[in-house]
């Protein structure tokens, strides 16, 4: 696949967030609880966490908070949606008017790594990815998210292969792959506060990869 | 750190699942409760899942499972220590007597790589990485036989680069992570039943990194 009309256009598969939400003041509330619910599931499990919890830290009545979200599965949901949503956001959306693939798949990838790295969504991405806990056509529906996203990576790989003229060096596949688990892996050990400073990683990963596709940086 | 004496001698942080299980055959049952435990884990998740639920899956009785394992802590705790044995009796002492730097990671990246798709003990991986339900000490302890395997990832970088005689192209420490990024992702996306066979994974990977460390195959 060379391009993702999907994505390019932005309106990468529909959020249920946003549908559910009907006003702006709606989809706002919606979205801190979402960031409160993320910490409190972060912190004490999905199974451990109860409703009554999360109620408690958003700072609403139980009641208060089934009128936002029918269920504690559906929260599960729409955490993940919302963290797709932010990478559309912030990431794809910036993105999306850059032509030359090889500045458009960098620009890709230092959007992704200043999301996972920037503590304030850092229980979205823990959450995003450890999915085991959604069941079913909610699963399906947030891989499929997933899915649109690596088949964007994968079609900018090839398009940035091709225009450097060699035969490729590996499947556009693994290629995609091995560049997420690079980004996502990062919440497993990198913190903002340490030593190494988000620029020298941004520069370090994305000099890495393209070393790694092309054989130059 | 150019190498690593402890992790080179085949002695990484003695485990406690070793020192407690006395005979082969104690040895042997824990290591089958920790695997039967590892997928009723992954299965129903730490707080989800009951002693009483990993006993029946092992075919013991609740007070024949305490007396392998005193708690449900010590049991996660012994999976992950599991984890790490696994990885140091299967990929680190097999690479323990090669000398070239360069042969040496490579093949602790094939052995990894190996480690982490087989589907056999893919829930002993995802629990090692997924340990926030470890607390306090015992979560410590986990944490040092990671930093252990680092800190060798680490030195062994630093000598191929060394070896290469150009200027490093980043910090071995990044480097170590983002090639256990690539590695340890596997498990969100790799079958082993797919279409990539795991050789392509393990040619394609090495190769990737080797390039993207020192900028050529």
């Amino acid at each position: 696949m060379l391009s993702h009309p999907v994505i390019d256009s932005g309106h990468v598969l529909s959020s249920v967030l946003t549908a559910m939400a009907h006003t702006p003041e709606a989809r706002q509330k919606l979205r801190e609880i979402c960031r409160v619910a993320a910490r409190v599931f972060y912190e004490k499990g999905y199974d451990g966490a109860s409703m009554q919890d999360i109620a408690q830290a958003v700072g609403l009545t139980k009641a208060g908070l089934y009128h936002h979200v029918s269920s504690k599965d559906m929260l599960l949901f729409e955490i993940m949606n919302y963290g797709m949503d932010i990478l559309e956001e912030e990431v794809l959306a910036k993105v999306k008017d850059i032509q030359d693939p090889r500045e458009k798949l960098r620009r890709t990838i230092l959007g992704h790594i200043d999301l996972v790295v920037r503590a304030r969504d850092m229980e979205i991405t823990v959450i995003l990815h450890e999915n085991r806990s959604l069941k079913g056509n909610l699963r399906k529906q947030i891989n499929a998210r997933k899915r649109a996203y690596i088949e964007f990576l994968e079609g900018l790989i090839a398009r940035v292969q091709e225009q450097s003229g060699m035969a490729p060096k590996l499947s556009p596949h693994i290629a995609a792959f091995a560049v997420l688990g690079m980004i996502n892996w990062l919440y497993q050990w990198y913190h903002l506060e340490g030593p190494v400073k988000e620029e020298e990683i941004s520069t370090a990963y994305t000099d890495f990869f393209f070393r790694g596709l092309l054989g130059r940086p």
